[in-house]
């Protein structure tokens, strides 16, 4: 171990109890974005943490108002006039939690059982957030710098956990003020405990809901089934033809943008120790399935898809009812990676079902909103940046995900043109959005020591060196 | 005109208003099966049927009580030795009325407007029920005879517009009672006021419920969608290969038992003027599909079906909500013609259905009472006699329809063992469960004419000899 990383290692070691003495006290405070009741709890949480940032050492702080929850603002330049300018990403609020939903202990009464620290927030993403003001401590007190060495900004929004509803537009009118080099999310986690991971990608989204009109009103079954379009089995066809027999999406067009898996990316997901059986058991299925060709993994993680969300129409009461109904509706997301683009996706889909609507059905098409695919390259600088600070943070080799669903880290993109990187030490079993949530203590401070190393590696990763390496 | 036929013509002229005045006194008894707190009504209406069936000379009248609401049975036998019996069908409910519902006159307030008359039940069935009584009275005094040339029985019940819940039972309870050689349902309508025909069937039905159960619990399309099986896709795929590329249904056995149509009963639909854009229209409709090869009257008349009813799954509010739903389900009826069998339906669509479940998916099917398709070949005795019958009412060449729908026809044709065929002069705009109800009552009295020389007819038909023929 380099003098450095001795250095950071006891920094947090010294003041561990300190850090989570801290963040017990922010767990307490309930900042449930989804309960309008709890907006001052959320506003209280965003002041806490300013001022937790300004205990911190970071010479700017501001809170963010928003049209609907307030986000917080760091930044702490670095003195190197060539350091590149990082942006870390987490959020303050929580998803709901009452004691009557079942948990062990109050979940806004943080409780310590052996190395794990229960609460609501305490992974996600709070304890996540928290870790990078005692790494970048840690950081300065270990190299002996004054500022980091990075321009370090954060912004920690307040509304996550509520769909991120204003974040694109505070990131647009901010755009100044957060432009970056690197986006560091730290609201996601590893592989497991002994295989740390980092993530590489999330996939997009496109949704739309689907309205199959057919005979004006209901009509008897009897009197004209059989001689008439029946908008239910037109629908039925509609979605039968999403996927060919392979289990690939069979959509024209709908590919543009999805590249391949290279043969080092597979070899980097076969290496994750991957158990089917408990992952089945996680997505409380009896078998899996997909498209041919790909293991499970490819499938949630690199592979486009198409699902239908919701299905209905005609007679959905207790007994029989023997119409033809009168319409038939669905609502199918189609998940999108690597550069598929939600709108060239509406596009083909419009053209795809325009061609496939019987005649005597009328159909209507409302797409949302959509997320676009994020993907950073497994030999990008800043990605191997933060493989590199946390393999000495944990003394192993750091492994690769991607995460199957879609959030906000497509708006930093976007919005910033920055690459996102991620770091996070929570585990599949944290309990988010569920009871019981909890954090790994010992990760958090593991957290806390790769965030130490990581503004060091991305410097240098600017320069063309890997101070570590160097170091070790 | 025989002399026959000119007596029943005059006697039914002379006490043509005697009959529709006991028809509205009838029709002002709210007689609705559908409404519980209508019991007493029904009750007074299978009363008021009892006593205008003993005054037209009926020796044995009774009603008869069910575990629902009443039917009233009456018998007459003929002094003939050799006399055949005949069961006449009706049913002295109605459907549900309210001025508020929009009728242009108070439904139960007979209204006579020209030579319509407005009331719920008008045609529905009470009207094609009294003609009955007029028409054995005329028969009578055209012949001369004491009693009719066939042993008439009359079964009127009271649930039809209810679906008849308790008729099987009664039925067979009351085999004996009721035994016949030929059911005569006055149920129905012809095809026009200048196009009179009879029915020659009606189709059968078989009904399924279909749950395809996923994981156990909705779970998020991000984390799992496209690795395992979506209940909702799996089930519009069942639905979509229930038709193959020509309409026709695709599970092998479910034609066992169909006919094809032959040229001649072809040749008879397409001898109804048929207008596609009035049918559409009523259809409410913007387009006719169906079996390729078959015209639309083929298609709702002789064709068997599969019609989704309903379908739902997943989440089916507003907004969206990115999940692989835990279920998905879906109602689909068969309507069934000639030989197919409810029963051996539910054998081959069990076999079908579980050859296409996928794995990972758990599938139930929970099939309702199914009903016989009932069908009497255009050259049975009986139907002829029928046909001469209406000729001689109407003068001119009766035409052969089907019904698409199915109804308590199959319980007599199936529990009493006999053919059935239909005496109806009802109109397809005679407003049938809907608002304005009505009946052209030159059309009434054209039934009870029919109905007088039907019962010539069948025992001339036994006999081997066609008296209107001859005497014509
Ligand atoms: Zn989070
Ligand atoms: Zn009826």
């Amino acid at each position: 171990m380099s003098i450095t990383d001795r250095g950071v290692v006891e920094y947090i070691g010294a003041h561990a109890d300190d850090f989570l003495a801290d963040l017990r006290a922010w767990l307490a405070i309930p900042s449930i974005s989804g309960d309008p009741a709890a907006a001052a709890d959320v506003a209280r949480s965003a002041w806490w943490l300013g001022g937790a940032l300004r205990d911190a050492g970071f010479p700017t702080v501001e809170v963010w108002e928003t049209p609907g929850l307030p986000a917080v603002f760091a930044e702490w330049p670095s003195a190197d006039p060539d350091a590149p300018t990082v942006l870390v990403y987490g959020h303050h609020d929580v998803q709901p939690a009452a004691l009557a939903d079942g948990w062990s202990t109050p979940p806004f009464e943080p409780t310590d059982i052996g190395d794990r620290l229960y609460a609501r927030g305490a992974a996600d993403d709070k304890g996540q957030v928290l870790f990078h003001l005692l790494g970048v401590r840690a950081h300065l007190a270990a190299t002996g710098r004054t500022t980091p060495a990075v321009n370090l900004k954060l912004i920690v929004e307040g509304e996550e956990e509520s769909g991120s509803p204003h974040l694109a537009a505070l990131l647009r009118e901010r755009r100044d003020r957060l432009a970056c080099d690197v986006v560091v999310v730290s609201d996601t986690g590893m592989w497991a405990a002994d295989t740390p991971s980092t993530c590489t990608g999330m996939r997009g989204l496109a949704e739309v809901q689907i309205d199959f009109h057919g005979p004006s009103a209901d009509i008897h079954s009897g009197s004209f089934g059989g001689a008439v379009p029946n908008p239910a089995t037109a629908l039925a066809r509609l979605i039968a033809a999403l996927h060919d027999e392979g289990g690939h999406v069979a959509i024209p067009g709908f590919h543009s943008g999805v590249g391949e898996l290279t043969e080092y990316e597979r070899e980097s997901f076969a290496k994750l120790p991957f158990d089917e059986s408990v992952w089945l058991g996680n997505a409380k299925s009896g078998a899996a399935a997909g498209e041919a060709g790909y293991t499970t993994l490819e499938r949630v993680w690199a592979r486009p898809t198409a699902e239908v969300n919701g299905i209905w129409g005609g007679y959905i009461g207790p007994g029989r009812k023997t119409i033809v109904p009168t319409s038939a509706h669905a609502k199918v997301s189609f998940r999108l990676v690597d550069r598929q683009d939600p709108e060239e996706i509406e596009r083909v889909v419009r053209a795809w079902v325009s061609e496939r609507v019987p005649a005597g059905i009328r159909c209507e098409l409302d797409f949302g909103t959509g997320v676009r695919p994020c993907l950073t390259p497994l030999d990008h600088p800043a990605l191997q940046a933060v493989v590199r600070a946390m393999g000495r943070a944990f003394d192993t080799e750091i492994l690769y995900t991607r995460e199957g669903g879609s959030g906000p880290e497509a708006d930093l993109q976007d919005v910033l043109r920055a690459p996102v990187v991620f770091l996070g030490v929570s585990l599949p079993d944290d309990g988010w959005h569920s009871i019981d949530e909890k954090v790994e203590k010992p990760l958090l401070l593991k957290g806390a020591e790769a965030a130490a190393y990581l503004w060091e590696e991305l410097a240098a990763s600017r320069r063309g060196a890997a101070p570590g390496k160097d170091d070790r």
